[in-house]
């Protein structure tokens, strides 16, 4: 069975994310690539009608000019993730999709982003109405040249600095009126992204902290637009290990004293955390899950720091101080070392399929059972990674039976 | 509401884990100490009409001739773990609890463990009936003493060495029949003491790897006596983080290549496990969670090595080696440093606690739903912490209302 | 053989550095504490001429009200560094340690520490000169109270914010032209300590990164009162593994890339290094060893992190990311849980034994022999620790002969 | 200046080690490898007359039959240690090495490594006088193709059992009489190349732990043949930080309570040593630097267990239990991920090119100041990283300054 071909665009699509996504889906369709590290190749996932994976087509915004070709090489070179034979294979491949990539947009992704711009030709200066036309325009060729039946659209650019509260994000109509007065709105990037791409009636997938779809206002445009959306900041490495250890120590009663972490990465994006403003907007969604999860607010930490050296290596330090009974204290501290791209890769797939799944399905607004992706998972409390993990299971397991309704109430249950 | 008082009765008494049940139920009882390390003082809990904390009076078994005050002030010395106010606060009940320790049975737990009895008065030489009517003897000695409703038997004995198998362990009618032939019928010393106890129908806990109560015989003797029973091998430190992470790799699709854990350890346990005898029935147990998760078999290896200056002060490091997308490898490790006595010390609580309350509601055979307080869990397959713990919780919330039947219908979803 | 009694006199005496120093030297003194952990026992120092343990007399200035046994009791409580017995036998002399405690400086300490500062009595306004005639008063009180022979000043208290360079630090005459204006002169407490102390000819030793004696100024005071100094900034932890590891990188010719530290640590010291402005002073002490050893900057960064739970036990991680052969990158990482007062108060009494020392053998100006205590060793640009050991050692061996100009020479050899 | 060209015969030739030597020492020839890693780069040696790089030959004995750029291809594989563009240059120099690579010696090696030879031409009976002369020959055609001034023999095969004492080790004539008897000698492989290298007198560097020269007779033979030797077991990672940090304990005079080490690796070495019997050589080499430099014996232990997956990335956690000040204990871990064979390699250079240079100076015997390259090192009792290193400086210095008698005495100092 096959639901078409379907396009996946990425914004940002020639970082390090979304290069190892374009080999990797290379890779996969030739058949030299295996699905470790994809959530959907897992057999719960095999009857849910699923796109297959070489129906999916690359496209993407993108800032800086360069191509996949030459991104692969120098993720290669820097972080050895490649082999030769695999980059040889794909090379073909790499090179029709870097002729999918269009200019982006540079301005309201924070100054740090906006100095990687090179791209001469990205008009600079225009009202967001003609960004968002321009934006759909892209969109539609895309998927006239490639005869899509769907496209799904996922942000896997920089974070962008922390946005400041606006009225008019908090209601469609506001946010419509600001507009049309061609008011920049207030909205980042992201957010521009978001509307052009929900308003168009594609789904749209946020694997950044960015602000992207999460406001009141562009939650009423996928509710009106009947257009799936999920977020935010995918939950690849340190942040993942934390929703996993914290339920244990619910779970046993111990009582968490402290939760220091530390992150240091030297790919793009740290380099972009190096900016305080876009640092903050990081900490506050990694920050989040422990007193999440535990009920109570033990003191937490968590830091990102730039280490060039490690390139896209992310090294974690956590140290877990809690009490035990009669008071005494203990510890653990565990050191992650993984490579981000390759972590982040097969999920943005595996959301993409998701996103595709359920526009097919016909729901609407948050896709809350995709919670276990991501790190400030949109419209859920939850942040147990294996509750959440059973939402996404349950939804499969629905779905794979072709039921309809029950769909809905996984999503009210994975409200809570 | 009150169920009356009910015995705790340690084989083991005076190790470590029994010492800090003794502290830490008297702490408790005298308001000078939280429940914090209790699953049961969990809320889930609350409804479920468990045995309040302060009427569990302590007996045991033990093989060296001290006493809680003692052996308490030893562990405070080394170990550090109990505070001055505490230990004088706790002093008076401490003698009061030994004065209810009895000599146990040196035979059939090894030599190693052989060799630290001192108890001058322990008859030594005696047939298997007889060794049984002692132990019944003493129950029903401490039962009247102490007007006691219930006596649930917990084993917190070192670790004996692996049995061999023998004939009369498969059956219950084989087993009673060399028993009455006077044969020692290859019956380890745990084992005896489970016979001793099912037989009286009082519910039996082994929370060591020693064989116990886990043979066809002695699970056919707690059905015919309607007696609660369950092991093996309390989950508490490395395993238990095993036992959590190993399932996120799965969720993830991320393929375990190797999971080398070390373990250092300077208590008693240690140096029973200095013997390679002793120390195989340890490692069996500790080694299967991760396949067990898992569904497939990496490279596994765990380790204990004795490390006396740690004294009760575990130390592990497990370091893992995994795969991820494109077949790019990372690996994660985690040193935990926790104090052994003090976190099986609460689970040893709990388990009473539950075997009580399943004895009451008229349970028998293997109880199932306490799968997530074992490294072996008898009778269940399932080595997923969260998935035994949610099993647990839905055990309580049956248990919190009344019901009954469900109950079962738990146990036996627990099994698969 | 005897060199009289002598005082040991702390600046920020009930800190817990100061109150181990008090509880260790009774310890010693009584024969109930053992040397492990004191330099000046290793066989090295034994024809020396140290002043003998039995002979150190404590005083000292403090902020806060309280006294020994209350601050050694709340170190026991909170750390577990003390054994019941052993604050038993030394309560008598904590006791009478205290009432040699006086009021010292809040001002110029920075506004952090100032806010602790709660003992009434204290004179907060009046000109240096008085202020200097104050501490001077205290000491020859203190000294004829207990027939001192010599005195020795340590400052182990909180550290203080950097200091702004001010003109009258450079040169002894412009600084008693700004005293005798009755100006501040820029003069923060660490330094109106120093120069009290080593105007009425006792040694001074910086224990802290404040800045203490470490200006021209007081360097040359030093040497016109024929008195020793030095510091800064003890090395106990953290920094001087850096300073044991980075050698050995150096010595194999392999590429250190990026060094990052993260203390942290939960005592009043982590608490006032909270402050921006005192931790600014630290991580400039932490951060010179690296380039200072390699003889090249690779990247370094240093945190400190105020975790209360861990109180005074220092949790570092460091990670040293490397390369070696063919461009091939490799890592080291380690973890030191070291308690700080424990570590830094032997320290303390071996920096006193041997200024004392020094100031008997006719010594002045900067004791560069003591570099391998400190993180930033006045007047001595070697960070390699080995090599300011043998620089220790060849004095030891050196004033053990009895001979008196080589000691120059070591000293001069020391510059390098 | 130069020395004329000079062979460097590696037995073993194909491993890990002798493969990055051969992509190294072309790398280093062809100017696009640096020399990051190799001691003999530093300053120190620059004015020692150590032979050009670029003049240096490979050659070797070798069990498997296989190639240099086949064995680099499968290295640079699975462990990811050279680059595509540096492989590509080197083909041609590889393909010549691997003329020069002539079959060894299986027997004698022990069963495990006999296991692995699968070269078919190679003689697998003969006595060991032919064996000797075998060797030799091979020797003689090596220099004579490539027009040799010297040649340098270095085992880095891999780890024999340990021997068993005989008396025909003890003096050379007895060893002399059981080879003229015919008599196998009990001599491992590792004394027989040996015994062949020095009667040729060809200096003999033994990188393994193998019994090699290290036995009276052989080095009596080097004595009489004038002939330097070195040895024993390369020290790279684990042990050499164990050297590093051990002097630490020692000079803070902190009490080192246990030090237990745990090596994981995954390459031939690895498996090799997954045999009891080459373990144990391991082990005991391994297992002595600790007291050797502490001058006390604390509880140690060190393991190495055989994780696959890991291949060449030798990963290895120690934890290091320690007291301080008034008992406290405390501790330090760490973990090290280096690849061995990238460690290893630079230094077989270095010890070539110093074992060459001993040759020309006239120096025979032990080659004590080498000692900081061993983990056992022939001669020399001090383990103590730094002042081995000193001893090798000393030695540069004086080389480099053309001096020849001082040489002797630093020989000597060094034995202490």
């Amino acid at each position: 069975m096959t639901n078409g071909r379907a396009g996946l665009w990425l914004i940002g699509a020639y970082g390090g994310v979304g290069t190892t996504v374009a080999v990797g889906l290379s890779g996969l369709a030739r058949g030299i690539a295996g699905s470790t590290g994809l959530v959907t190749a897992l057999p719960a996932f095999e009857r849910c009608g699923l796109a297959n994976l070489a129906d999916l087509v690359i496209g993407g915004h993108e800032l800086r000019q360069t191509s996949y070709v030459e991104a692969a090489d120098i993720l290669c070179l820097k972080a050895g993730i490649f082999s030769a034979d695999l980059l040889k294979a794909c090379r073909d491949d790499l090179a029709n999709a870097s002729a999918a990539i269009r200019p982006g947009l540079a301005i309201g992704a924070g100054k740090c982003i906006e100095e990687m711009a090179d791209w001469p030709g990205m008009t600079r200066r225009e009202s967001c109405r003609a960004t968002i036309a321009r934006l759909q325009k892209d969109w539609s060729d895309f998927r006239a040249a490639h005869d899509l039946a769907q496209i799904v659209v996922i942000n896997v650019a920089s974070t962008e600095p922390l946005c400041p509260p606006a009225p008019c994000h908090d209601s469609l109509a506001a946010l419509e009126n600001a507009l049309d007065r061609g008011d920049r709105a207030g909205l980042p990037a992201s957010s521009l992204y978001a509307y052009a791409a929900i308003d168009a009636g594609y789904p749209y997938v946020n694997f950044t902290p960015s602000q992207g779809a999460s406001t009141p206002a562009l939650e009423q445009l996928a509710i009106e637009r009947s257009c799936p959306i999920a977020g935010q900041d995918g939950k690849t490495g340190e942040t993942l290990i934390k929703s996993v250890l914290a339920p244990m120590f619910l779970a046993r009663n111990l009582q968490v004293l402290s939760w220091f972490g530390q992150n240091l990465i030297g790919n793009r994006d740290g380099l972009v955390l190096r900016n305080p403003a876009n640092k903050s907007a990081k900490l506050a969604s990694k920050d989040q899950v422990i007193a999440g999860v535990l009920g109570y607010q033990p003191q937490t930490q968590v830091g990102i720091e730039y280490v060039p050296s490690l390139d896209d290596w992310k090294t974690a330090w956590d140290f877990i101080h809690f009490q035990g009974f009669l008071g005494v204290k203990m510890s653990m501290q565990f050191t992650w070392q993984g490579c981000d791209s390759v972590l982040a890769a097969p999920l943005v797939i595996d959301l993409a399929r998701l996103a595709l799944l359920a526009q097919r399905r016909g729901e609407r607004g948050v896709m809350r059972h995709l919670a276990c992706f991501f790190k400030s998972p949109l419209g859920v409390e939850e942040h147990d990674f294996f509750k959440q993990f059973e939402a996404l299971l349950e939804y499969a397991s629905i779905s794979g039976n072709g039921a309809g309704d029950e769909v809905t109430e996984v999503l009210n249950n994975a409200r809570a």
